[in-house]
């Protein structure tokens, strides 16, 4: 019998932070629920760090996922906006670290071939391979498509890494 | 009588996080206790995030401050270190939001001049003053030092905020 894992992934943005969480039993994935945070941009920067913080931590505590993942964040050239995106994803990666979850991190190339199979997939490509790995998913934003595939990536990183123990 | 106020300054960093802390009376102020948090820079991004978390937690629970403050960040050329900075300020002022202290941002400059009087001061000076203005103050590391100064120059704020309210 396998065991199944489930597994949150998590697409940082500081107006916008999309979630997805999916079962990953052997090769079988299975959608168990996506959504996106909203900060309100009217609000101070440590108000909607709270926001951030208390929408993920409610998923966390709804759906207890056993492991975590998070897109490697593009390095934007405006400073300005990377600071900010920075900002939202030292508070994403912090709240399930704090729950006790592993938190893993994936390079954008990486995440695309494990949705579509090629590196250098366009954004609706993906969110289409989404649909097809998971028929059942739905999302209520792009960051929580993005979301979900980050969470397909890891169940396919972890178990390729299950299958090189195995046969070592 | 004027009500003291525990002001916690934060100089943050994912490496090193400065902290300071310092009461507020009228016109007085006093060193409470200042210090770095550090964070192993060979561990994983996520338990970084969570050492800087717990290290600022356990300065909040133990010295209960009332307001918080934190410098805001220069944005740097270099996008990788900006990211970093931001994720760790992401951490640090979500730290004093959570515990429920308004988190107020002072531009450089702005600290200098409440620090040293000039908007455009070397940071030896910085030290130097806040030497001059909390005799008693001992600091383990420059971010504590700089922590302070942001302590001291949010102290001089609310002060001169206060005394408007009161003429108008």
């Amino acid at each position: 019998m396998t065991a199944t894992i489930r597994i949150l992934g998590i697409d940082p943005g500081l107006r916008r932070t999309g979630w997805g969480v999916v079962d990953s039993t052997g090769n079988a994935l299975r959608f168990v629920a996506a959504g996106t945070v909203k900060s309100d941009d009217k609000a101070e920067l440590a108000a909607r760090l709270c926001q951030i913080h208390d929408g993920l931590a409610l998923v966390l505590s709804d759906l207890t996922p056993g492991e975590a993942a998070v897109e490697q964040t593009f390095v934007n050239k405006d400073a300005v906006a990377t600071l900010k995106l920075g900002q939202a994803r030292g508070v994403a990666m912090l709240v399930p670290a704090l729950a006790g979850l592993s938190v893993a991190e994936y390079a954008p190339n990486a995440i695309k071939k494990a949705v579509v199979g090629a590196g250098h997939a366009e954004k609706q490509q993906i969110h289409l391979m989404v649909k097809v790995l998971l028929p059942k998913a739905n999302f209520d934003s792009e960051h929580a498509a993005d979301a979900l595939a980050v969470a397909i990536c890891h169940a396919h990183h972890r178990q390729s890494h299950a299958r090189a123990l195995h046969v070592a």
